[in-house]
């Protein structure tokens, strides 16, 4: 059994209340808020040493990774965070140094974002992790789900892919601002943050609103160290299986109508432009994930790190 | 560095913002929720193995036992859960039938409780271990907090204490229902769930009051276990030292004005029949804790175990 049966057994007939907008399968759960019209946020994610960083990865940025990702999912539905609560799994007493590092990161990224620290745990383990749980909130007509992309859409994504490892991973900016910003402007139908890698994370697009999807591999933002790394003749284009699949990206994908599309690379450019922001594809009623690539076209499927495969 | 000196530097200088009205340092994190008048809580909580549980303790009570905690949580702010969100570190492919059970000792908790469980995920680990966070909600004047005790307060705790390791950590019923009444219905000072041990959450109580307490030796509620397992002279009451120390009760201790206590145990007879509900002390100016057991007093530390030392 893969990561993603044994999550689709767990969250088989999960206990719900009335509160409950979005239940599990999305980047948060949304929580109907005790005020109409706004949602709360919820998310929660761990970085385990030897899965997401190392054990000599410099403890700021381990901090900085593990609120980053949760950071990373309430962009992806253009909320805004509010408090978290931090779990540290610590190997020994001489973790003290370690931990207060990790904190440091934690902190120097939560203080960007007006994200309040407020409590947690520390506990012995002999694998070292961070559990970070976070809650936002959102106007409830500006929650964006994975779901709702529309045959037609255009598909956009920012920043550039693949080769997190060579140091993204530990670094990256969870794009909230520019998150928020689309939803405030734009009629975003569908988001996801990548985290599987592009066409695992598309698929999840796909899947959850019952659409397809091509991709235009000429115009997938291709990152540098992922160039770098290309050997000759894994692809056409150099560094393209990495953009597809390495995952650990933090960027944004999303799907808004094709009649949008112009006006949004306009706005970007003036309002983030240190920032790439391409289309990358469109929605297609067909079912599944295909690449268009010099004109051969050919089926995606899910390659991107998937745990305990 | 032992655990507790850690969170104190760890907490020092946190980033916060106007959302916070509890920050870190008591049971549950206390957010403004969006309608006046109602607090939103936030706890999180990890169970690892080799720390919390054993390989070979039932997947289900490792389950019940991690959400509990949590639960216990809330219950001392005399709050109500609301949704929790769950990471499983699992320590290889072969993980995913505990996986299951474990979520299944999850589930039959939390549909006793209301709570709905929105999302999770998981991750490889070499030592397994359950991250839970989860959320509550509960009006602003009804929260109780861990400071408020004043002096001539009787101290009372449910239910009994000690020897937990036999058994009961892994199959307590958190004090949900109980704290709510005890909310509604009294004035209560200052309450906690009994995670550390008696002396040392009490402990906590006086601190954050900056009171002190005496705790009358032979009201102590000592479980059977403890008292079984007791050595002979540990004490002038068998089991004693086992209930002040040995932690994970998972019971409330709370200050209400004495002139209260008649009443509220006469009401909690007929109410909680089948829970023990004892007063066990009082709140004093001086600050400190002290056992007074037949006629000798004694000044208490915290004995309650503390992880990392």
């Amino acid at each position: 059994m893969n990561e993603l049966e044994l999550i689709s057994r767990l969250t088989e007939n999960l206990p719900t209340n009335e509160s409950v907008i979005v239940g599990p399968g999305d980047d948060c759960a949304v929580l109907q808020g005790p005020e109409p019209g706004r949602h709360v946020l919820l998310k929660t994610d761990a970085v385990v040493q030897g899965v997401h960083f190392l054990s000599d990865t410099p403890a700021e940025k381990v901090g900085h990774k593990a609120l980053g990702r949760c950071l990373s999912d309430v962009a992806a539905m253009a909320g805004k965070p509010s408090a978290a609560v931090i779990t540290l799994g610590l190997a020994g007493p001489d973790s003290a140094d370690w931990a207060q590092r990790v904190y440091r990161g934690i902190c120097d990224l939560s203080a960007r974002y007006q994200v309040a620290v407020v409590g947690g745990e520390t506990t012995s383990s002999q694998t070292p992790f961070i559990s970070i749980a976070l809650t936002g909130e959102v106007a409830s007509d500006r929650c964006i789900r994975r779901s709702g992309a529309v045959p037609g859409d255009a598909l956009f994504v920012t920043g550039t892919l693949g080769g997190s490892r060579e140091g993204k991973h530990l670094d990256f900016e969870p794009r909230i601002r520019e998150a928020q910003w689309l939803a405030t402007l734009y009629t975003i139908h569908a988001m996801i943050d990548l985290s599987d890698g592009l066409a695992s994370d598309c698929l999840h697009i796909c899947r959850a609103g019952g659409v397809g999807a091509e991709l235009f591999g000429e115009s997938i933002p291709v990152s540098r160290p992922a160039r770098l790394a290309a050997r000759k003749g894994d692809s056409a284009k150099p560094g393209l299986l990495a953009a597809l699949t390495d995952g650990e990206d933090f960027e944004l994908l999303f799907a808004l109508p094709a009649s949008e599309a112009v006006a949004l690379l306009d706005d970007w450019k003036k309002q983030f432009p240190d920032t790439s922001l391409r289309c990358i594809g469109k929605v297609t009623e067909e079912p599944g994930l295909r690449l268009r690539e010099k004109g051969r076209i050919q089926t995606l499927k899910a390659h991107g790190y998937v745990h305990l495969q």
